[in-house]
């Protein structure tokens, strides 16, 4: 659904960017900043601010603005901040269901973010260069919906607020990418938003180090969040702001809305740990906003502060009460997850004097907003511009952003592939998998990805780049430390920073438990994440995967050798399952034998067995349940007739699942129980994946 | 496979406890213990010092032995953590696989763990008031091997040694509680065993507070725990520490090995954050011992420090080098997870001094270690003199500890579960489950746990106890926060910490995504952890699950109310299928419709409408496909007969799996593909989760 965020028109322009030229670049002509800080700048600060013209400019010409700030103006933002309260209010009043909590307390720092702070095209939710923002505490989604509501986003009008956690609507009860143009992942489970936003930080980090210039920054753009409680005690959390602090984020600003309550109570009865000391341990730049409801100049110089370091990332702790504004409910549990009910929204429009019948948005706070639909296509149109120049002048490294950009794979990029033969010498999987990834790295610029800690038994290294690091962020390989779930969860950002990214993340199969939270979010919200884990026709495994960009994959590998067997091939991988061998005729073999990745080979020599006493025996290569179900009635008939029910299936693995496929009368050898120490072979031999359980099998049910 | 672990015999005896008596304390003749501190003692000190007189004699006397230490001492001491190390070595160049850079590292922690500090009895790895210790870097499991084996553990002997990673052997690749009686819990998947840990520390801790009185520390023992860079880096391992602060568990004492060595090289790559500084935000207390490797005395003195503090745990951040005495591999990957090949392995030897064959244990080190055998069982021989003391004092106290340390439950406890009636209301089965909880409180005495903050949703709360804090360790109500990976973990300790816990745990369904890596622990492992998540005969349930003490239960509940059904029953629940209603004659019903938990209630609706139509049809309510699996076949035929395969199964879920119940010929409703966000009835609709639905589908199959 996410459309291309550049159109080739803009692309191929040549016209020069018209830096800080007061026509396109359109500057608020409101901000409620105010003068925050007069200490000296740093040597990073001063760096930060000499990067570029365009920058300085506008930074200079908001802290003009502040001077001139009028009495009015924080009338207008506690109007705007109130507006935000009461959409939220409103619809999960109307719904019955919902989250108010949240948006009532994190109103302030929403409105400073998305009024003050952000650049971004609400007209365009994909351009490139926008600023992102995640709401990793995904329950308060209403916060993010009345927030892309004001802004102008087109998803987000009236009716669909009206219709908040209804069928069909634009606005579900958490935010979902997929659903909804201006939201940028999808969260919800608690986390994950944060650990989305480390990957969305990377990328952008990644990209700026690849592309930029000295005369052209094409890319600069920040990564914001919102995290809860929540969030905080989730593991994730930590393994992804670890490594944000690692790789020295400088542009990821995280708020941590800090209002000690949680679903069971007051967070001291099971959060008592010192956030902030565990943030600076793990590399992060932590400035604490004491009064987050209406402290906004307390709220504006900590971004402030936040840009300023540019070599770590920044949690903003930001004390809140949850419910703000409600006098009976605010600052306790009742007012996180349920609907404040008619009564105390009455109290709470009386308590914060507001007048407006449910949905109403004030006309000068709706006036007030209304600049963000020119200034974002100003904003746009003079990155365009800008992009067009970088494209005259570099254009091959122009081709490969456009490439990540678009999500328009390099023309031929399949052709890298290498393929086999059956006199190729076997090999482990994880060993072609590897040549793979280094066929398709220099073709693929935006191939990046790595291991968590387990690179050399992955083997997922691209041996023509370095690592992606705090100094050398250029680099492609990522080293994501013994952090699984964290690490799927990055990818999951990198994934949705932009389409042409095919990010790649590995680890042993087993552990898909650590991360299974992630993998789940790969394939909802339609992030083509690789993840690397084996099967029997690399080449074409590879191929699927990364055509596959609004799904995940997992490659599931091996680590011992093995051949290349006669009949398998890409195009068949492609199908899910396939005939490699048949010696039947008529589609009507004695008996069909099902191998997949490994196993393949043990259902070859068993066909090998059967045939020689006289049975004539299919033996179907099965690497994908989803692709082959996916395949027409025809080709699927064609490969698993529905006359032939004498079907053998042989997996190292649970037979779970493979009912559907060997059905009632056919036989799944597989392993129900755990696993062993053990030599290999032994192993296999003790549990009856073997030639002789095979055959054996396919006599009983044929 | 864990046996009980006090004889009826010991428990009954009236025996008055022998305190301090040289005959039955027997102090260890060897210690290479040093004063340490002389700083003042702080009033937690103190108050420990003073707890009994027992522990205090014991501390007394270990301080009096060290200062008749004497240098041949020393050389003893590396004599046997050279033991160690070979033992390690060889095991693994043996099995030609293993991990021996984690044991040559951590062998002087290990050796003064298990020779100076832990109190056990290695001919009974089950007494109950015995040190816990838990590999939690598993794959060093050799460390742990050897250390048993010196120990005196008969799982362990020579000849296990040989057998490491073997077929069938006491030694697999990762340490297996049920496989080596002295190992606590299973380890390997990184970040498990430090959670682990924090549950058998918890354990202690409320067992401490629940059963001691003035006069009798009944229950009284550390947990150790040695965990590595990789167990540091998982997210699991946060969530659990963050936890342990929070409770302030003072006797665990973990030992952080700081290699700097993980698979993929430096932890520089991947893991710069301050480890100490995070600990101590998380409520720790952090030492740090710099020399590892020979530093014996500075490892003493820090676990004499981290006793003393008794209100957080500690961690002891041990600077080693992996490998270490390998000239050419110390301090790399290579030496971390292969053996270390002839070459190495004599290099090794020569560089250590180390003249004897594979496996060689010398007299003197065997000699040695010889006096734990009788001193631990002296030490159970007290401890069991003393609990029949307190058994005459406290009958009832020891009743209850008893069925703890025992697993024997209560007898008639069963009897306390409430059962329905069609004419009892319909209710969610949440508040069905907060039913059964709440009566099986009183009369289950090992029966803890809570919820990832979800106690009011999941409605988990037992309503007689308070919470289980840092200062009312006593209660039973664990609040885990948003920590379901850790949450999962830590039940697992507390159920392998004595077979009479019932430990239990909560959360919404689809989050056991976030703790699978815990729960196949759960069951691998054999802790019989309740994972409250629903079904349909909410009693049979819960007496399936607490008398599943081997294996993990998930019960997967609903929000919304449900009817109690005709027909519903605890001894079918037990069963994992069975029929409800039946109009059919001879075994052969035209159809079967098979529902599970709230789909049943479809189930039943859409068989109504069916017959009225003249069909005869059974409805099957389907709970638990591995309780059916393990029914007779006899049982399997009375409900699924085999004739017949006109089947229709409806669940709210995923279809996979419901074919092997419902046949090629049947028909699995359920949902293949994301929920939605819209209320709950519509969502039914829009699936196609319906009467309507389930009548069509009979129809076309029958």
């Amino acid at each position: 659904m996410a459309s291309l965020t550049l159109s080739h028109a803009a692309l191929s322009s040549s016209t020069v960017p018209r830096h800080g030229s007061s026509t396109t670049l359109s500057i608020p002509t409101f901000s409620g900043l105010k003068p925050t800080s007069s200490r000296a700048l740093t040597r990073h600060q001063l760096s930060a601010t000499r990067r570029t013209v365009t920058s300085t400019r506008r930074r200079v010409i908001s802290n003009a603005a502040v001077e001139t700030l009028q009495k009015t103006d924080t009338a207008l933002v506690e109007k705007s901040i109130n507006t935000i309260r009461f959409l939220a209010i409103d619809a999960v009043e109307k719904a019955n269901s919902g989250h108010p909590g949240l948006p009532m307390g994190c109103a302030p720092m929403g409105h400073i973010l998305y009024d003050e702070i952000m650049r971004y095209n609400p007209k365009n939710p994909y351009w490139f260069n926008r600023d992102r923002f995640v709401l990793s505490a995904g329950h308060g989604c209403m916060l993010q919906y009345a927030l892309l509501h004001l802004a102008g986003y087109d998803a987000v009008k009236e009716e669909d607020l009206k219709q908040f956690r209804q069928w069909g609507s634009k606005t579900p009860g958490h935010p979902e990418n997929f659903e909804t143009p201006g939201v940028e992942v999808t969260t919800g489970p608690l986390g994950q938003g944060i650990a989305n936003a480390v990957g969305l930080a990377l990328a952008e980090k990644h990209l700026a180090a690849r592309y930029n210039k000295p005369d052209a920054e094409i890319v600069d753009h920040y990564t914001y969040c919102i995290l809860g409680d929540g969030c905080q005690m989730e593991g994730i959390a930590n393994e992804a702001c670890s490594l944000a602090g690692h790789w020295g984020l400088g542009k990821l600003i995280a708020f941590y809305d800090d209002n000690h309550i949680s679903i069971d109570g007051d967070t001291e009865i099971a959060f008592t740990e010192n956030v902030d000391k565990r943030f600076e341990a793990l590399g992060w730049h932590v400035i604490w906003v004491k009064n987050g409801n209406t402290g906004y100049d307390e709220i504006r110089a900590a971004i402030q502060e936040a840009k300023s370091v540019t070599d770590k990332p920044t949690m903003i702790k930001v004390t809140t009460t949850i419910g703000f504004g409600s006098p009976n409910k605010a600052n306790s549990y009742s007012v996180h997850g349920a609907a404040l009910g008619a009564k105390e929204v009455d109290a709470t429009r009386q308590n914060l004097g507001w007048p407006y019948e449910p949905f109403h948005v004030p006309d000068e706070v709706k006036k007030h907003w209304s600049r963000h639909t020119p200034d974002g296509a100003a904003l746009e149109a003079e990155w365009n511009a800008k992009f067009a120049a970088y494209e005259s002048k570099y254009p091959e490294e122009a081709a490969e952003l456009k490439s990540i950009v678009t999500g328009v794979l390099p023309a031929g990029w399949e052709k890298a592939l290498p393929t086999y033969t059956p006199e190729t010498p076997g090999d482990a999987t994880r060993n072609l998998s590897q040549t793979m990834l280094n066929a398709l790295a220099p073709v693929l610029p935006g191939l990046v990805g790595g291991s968590a800690d387990l690179a050399s038994s992955n083997m997922t290294l691209m041996k023509m780049f370095g690592d992606f690091q705090k100094n050398t962020p250029e680099e492609r390989n990522v080293r994501f430390g013994v952090r699984e779930h964290g690490m799927g969860a990055i990818c999951n950002g990198i994934a949705l920073h932009s389409p042409g990214f095919v990010p790649y993340c590995a680890t042993f199969f087993v552990f898909t438990d650590y991360m299974r939270g992630a993998m789940r979010i790969s394939a909802l919200s339609e992030a083509g994440v690789i993840y690397v884990m084996t099967h029997d026709s690399i080449a074409g495994a590879y191929k699927v995967a990364v055509e596959s960009r609004k799904r995940p994959s997992v490659l599931a590998l091996s680590r011992q050798k093995l051949p290349n067997l006669p009949g398998t091939s890409i195009e068949g991988t492609s199908k899910g399952g396939y005939t490699i061998t048949d010696n039947s005729t008529g589609n009507k073999p004695d008996v069909i034998l099902i191998g997949t990745g490994s196993e393949l080979e043990i259902a070859v020599k068993a066909a090998d067995e059967l045939r020689k006493e006289g049975k004539s025996v299919r033996v179907v290569s099965f690497v994908s349940w989803e692709l082959f179900e996916e395949q027409s009635d025809e080709y699927k008939e064609s490969v698993l007739p529905s006359g032939v029910t004498a079907r053998v299936s042989i997996e190292a693995g649970s037979t779970f699942g493979w009912d559907r496929i060997v059905g009632s009368a056919g036989k799944a050898i597989g392993i129900d129980k755990w696993g062993s120490s053990a030599p290999a072979g032994k192993i296999y031999k003790e549990y009856g994946i073997t030639v002789e359980a095979v055959v054996a099998a396919a006599k009983q049910v044929s």
